[in-house]
């Protein structure tokens, strides 16, 4: 009898309906197109907040959550603010840093291999010239974004590197910051 | 007397303060450059925290914050979580609408613009047979972003349009998004 007949689960992912959600999406590549959403509106400063919950997929509006998420931006005083939230471009070193491990985590489980403990530190320059527009060379946003991965797992260290150069590659968040995405903002 | 006299304040940012920062980074511009981070550890399946704190910018690391910012991601169950949080993808667009909002605030301020009000609404589209790596062709993290921005201030409206045009190409998150922006990881 082959061990891994009784393994339902790989790093907290339900292996099964991983596998049958793979398999709906090879018979119906429409239901892989997914729509997310967020609302925000200012409070005042540097201080504003979000209200996130619905979102289409998998050919459906989402209805699983029961309540809305809520985040709040702020600015610390060096940025004229009273540090209500962390800011907008820390909360964007949060959505990469998740994404990057759920990524990870994900192929790793398709691979079959089990993770034991995943940790990054993430840090990224900006020099607030671009911003604050006081000279047309500065690049505006992060200059570069660098992730240390702390991963311990049951492979080798070239089967983690492939996994990570892999991740790398796939996940959203990492992919919407390297490559150009267009921003529309329109008046309403 | 000019009545201008006695505004210290406009939008909720210090006039004065924000005077002096700039003025500042004019005579320094080495105290522009930032870098900031956040920590995180996965916890299970598509659940994991965020630390956020400390930050280095104008030519010190930051003290001001007395205790850690923490935000978990998680996934709804179609994307095989329990909404333990929102998704990064989400929190991505919780950073964008902050930052594209507080730049609005900000050069409005610097313009002599008062805003009543503002509020977003993001939506972006992705096909998840990139994460999954279903299909070569398709595009990894969001197609495009876009923001609706209901918005009330003192101005005409081509001095509005004018004012969200500026911020969208000084907004860091923004241009992070728009630009492609090199991120590295390596395993520690």
């Amino acid at each position: 009898m082959n061990a891994q007949v009784n393994i339902k689960t790989r790093n907290g992912l339900d292996l099964i309906q991983m596998g049958q959600t793979i398999e709906a999406l090879k018979n119906d590549p429409g239901l892989a197109q997914f729509e997310f959403r967020a609302s925000n509106e200012w409070v005042d400063g540097g201080e504003n907040r979000s209200t996130i919950r619905g979102f289409y997929g998998a050919g459906a509006e989402d209805e699983s959550r029961d309540k809305d998420f809520v985040f709040t931006n702020g600015e610390p005083p060096v940025l004229l603010g009273n540090n209500e939230g962390a800011n907008p471009v820390e909360f964007l070193l949060h959505a990469l840093a998740g994404c990057v491990t759920t990524t990870t985590v994900l192929h790793a489980a398709a691979r079959g291999i089990t993770i034991r403990k995943l940790s990054t530190r993430l840090s990224g320059n900006i020099n607030l010239e671009g911003l604050l527009a006081l000279n047309d060379e500065a690049v505006v946003g992060y200059e570069s974004i660098r992730i240390l991965m702390d991963i311990e797992a049951d492979c080798s260290d070239e089967e983690l590197d492939d996994l990570l150069s892999f991740a790398r590659d796939h996940s959203p968040v990492c992919n919407t910051v390297c490559r150009p995405v267009p921003v529309t903002l329109e008046r309403v």
